[in-house]
């Protein structure tokens, strides 16, 4: 392959292509920034969606972000080589062999994570003892995401009298993120969710501090629904991840709203049309391996007259009426879901003024365990 | 991370990881050798399936393959760098720089392209012009994919008789591939719609032939239909690529028919049980970013009693109606798809008899341009 460089043009860069707008990119950094500032709560920014260093340090030096979130153990060691120094691991790590990888980089980070299992924080304890620095530890709850957390309440207590208990652990409290609710159309429909899940929490806030455990971390929401947990008064740690890049399933929640999100689609597959041979249909080549469809097939940027109609592992069908496409003509596809996307893609391109200003290795792609 | 090493034992694998069972891949291997040996026609193993040199090498020297198909000029450069020397990309090749890449891969390996498009024709021809080797090109023809292709007939002569007299180009055939018959369930509506697609094959290689135009090669067919066109008397080369692996997929055509396909599932997405903080739920760590779901989610191998529900990115949600799993537990997925699951992945983990038995990188992983 023809590898990409700095000082390139946009028109010199093969397709696909995975594209990052800086100008987009950084307008998203700073309303982020802008808006946090305002609301008294902290950004925690979610590096699942980018797993990019160099993406993680923006956050953190421009867009006001206190550290970052992660899903995996290998996400975390990659952000912690590159020199990130405060991750919280927003998800369980059982694995015994994760568990040893996990308390080692307690020597080089301040490191959370979540457990939502008596037998977990056992294991947890036993592999952090004898070290230098504890490891943080949030109880998560299952706010109505019906994936992993223990229910509000007493459930929620037990788990953090353990850890306040056990060795080498420090309980930072509680993790409560409700991803159903980000992506839900109606405004009003998504803040009725959320206020449920901040009752919920408050509650369970509430029998902790009764129990002398208070939560120096009430942790969750996303880039759909975190002005109403910032403005909640509960929450103060901000989970957001897709802000810095958008998708197409955030534009159809920002489209579907009189309260547009302060964000800008910032992230492309770039995508060259490689047959026109059809009436009616061009053939890009773009398909499932290079933007993942598991929230709806890509749009096709300021080009209201064409439907990315469907897809196949490397190319992508055109809805062409006019059959205005020609042969290796570009469109700039909006992916689905950002996150899953990026992880197919070995270096995002960001470019602006139509060069290539940076390029920045998915430094923890595939990394999964 | 954890790296798979050769002679680890399964339960040392850090999850979510892709395995192949080298059993399963290795009947795999000689039930296809002795289909195709009966057949008559060749198999060119079609390599987007697992991307991987290792992969190839076996289907060639074991499995009786004449050479190998690949989707895109990086794949192409990638087999040929690991010593792969008959290659046909079953695809168009039409950005400048990817066709300069493809003419020089004419000095290390016999090298095919298809075409559906007279510009992309003459743009071959003039980047193969003083090279040594000539360029073998194909005709694609639609028929019934509805991607790329001209139509049978008229449309495929003009094309055929161009690269015929175009410099440094050898007309070399038709490329007339169904996908959309892969995986029709009823296996009498599967041979129909293969029937309509060979006939509108075999008068497109009469017309052809007519003009003074002979096809030494007539290729298509998948793992869903192949011995359908090996049977016709029209086709000459299949393209199979899932037969190595299979997936949930066609494990649901082999299902809904009384004629099995003589394949096994050999491709897995390990797996571990990371939360059981739920009643009548667990939750695994495999999401969108270990197995792609554009044709459905993962079947779980040996376990009717469960069922994956829902996948989110690094999560997997467990309909466990007994609460039988328990914290790290292992589980088999069957991917729904083979082909986009792989490209998540750097390796491929060939295991027998609960051992590792080799590592093989997944090569063009990535690799769309």
């Amino acid at each position: 392959m023809t590898v990409p460089t700095v000082g390139m043009t946009i028109d010199q860069i093969e397709t696909p292509a995975l594209i990052v707008d800086l100008d987009a990119f950084e307008d998203n950094l700073d309303s982020m920034r802008q808006i946090i500032q305002a609301s008294g709560v902290r950004l925690r920014a979610h590096a699942k969606t980018h797993k990019s260093v160099d993406v993680a340090r923006e956050q953190i030096a421009r867009g006001g972000a206190c550290g970052i979130c992660v899903q995996k153990t290998g996400e975390a060691e990659a952000m912690i080589a590159g020199g990130i120094t405060d991750v919280m691991i927003s998800n369980q790590v059982t694995a015994p062999s994760k568990i040893a990888r996990l308390a080692s980089l307690t020597d080089k980070a301040r490191l959370f994570v979540c457990v939502d299992d008596a037998d977990n924080i056992a294991a947890l304890s036993a592999a952090m003892r004898g070290r230098a620095h504890d490891l943080g530890v949030l109880v998560e709850i299952n706010v109505g995401n019906g994936r992993c957390g223990v229910e509000p309440g007493g459930a929620a207590l037990r788990l953090a009298q353990q850890i306040k208990a056990a060795d080498g652990l420090v309980f930072s409290g509680l993790q409560a993120y409700q991803g159903n609710a980000q992506h839900i159309r109606d405004h009003e429909m998504r803040a009725a969710e959320v206020a449920r899940v901040v009752q919920a929490t408050a509650e369970t806030v509430r029998v902790l501090e009764n129990a002398g455990l208070p939560c120096s971390i009430v942790a969750g929401a996303g880039t759909g629904t975190f002005p109403l947990e910032a403005d909640s008064g509960v929450y103060n740690e901000v989970q957001c991840g897709s802000y810095i890049f958008m998708d197409a399933d955030y534009k159809r929640v920002r489209d579907a709203n009189d309260d547009p999100l302060a964000f800008r689609n910032a992230l492309y597959v770039l995508t060259s049309i490689m047959s026109v041979a059809g009436q009616g249909r061009a053939v890009c080549d773009a398909g499932h391996k290079a933007a993942s469809i598991d929230s709806g097939l890509p749009i096709i940027q300021d080009r209201p007259d064409l439907n990315y109609r469907e897809a196949s592992d490397e190319h992508g069908v055109i809805d062409d009426p006019e059959d205005s496409l020609t042969l290796n003509q570009r469109l700039w596809l909006i992916p689905g879901h950002c996150d899953p996307t990026v992880n197919l893609h070995d270096t995002m391109i960001a470019v602006r003024a139509g060069q290539v200003e940076a390029i920045w290795p998915v430094s923890a792609r595939g990394m999964g365990t």
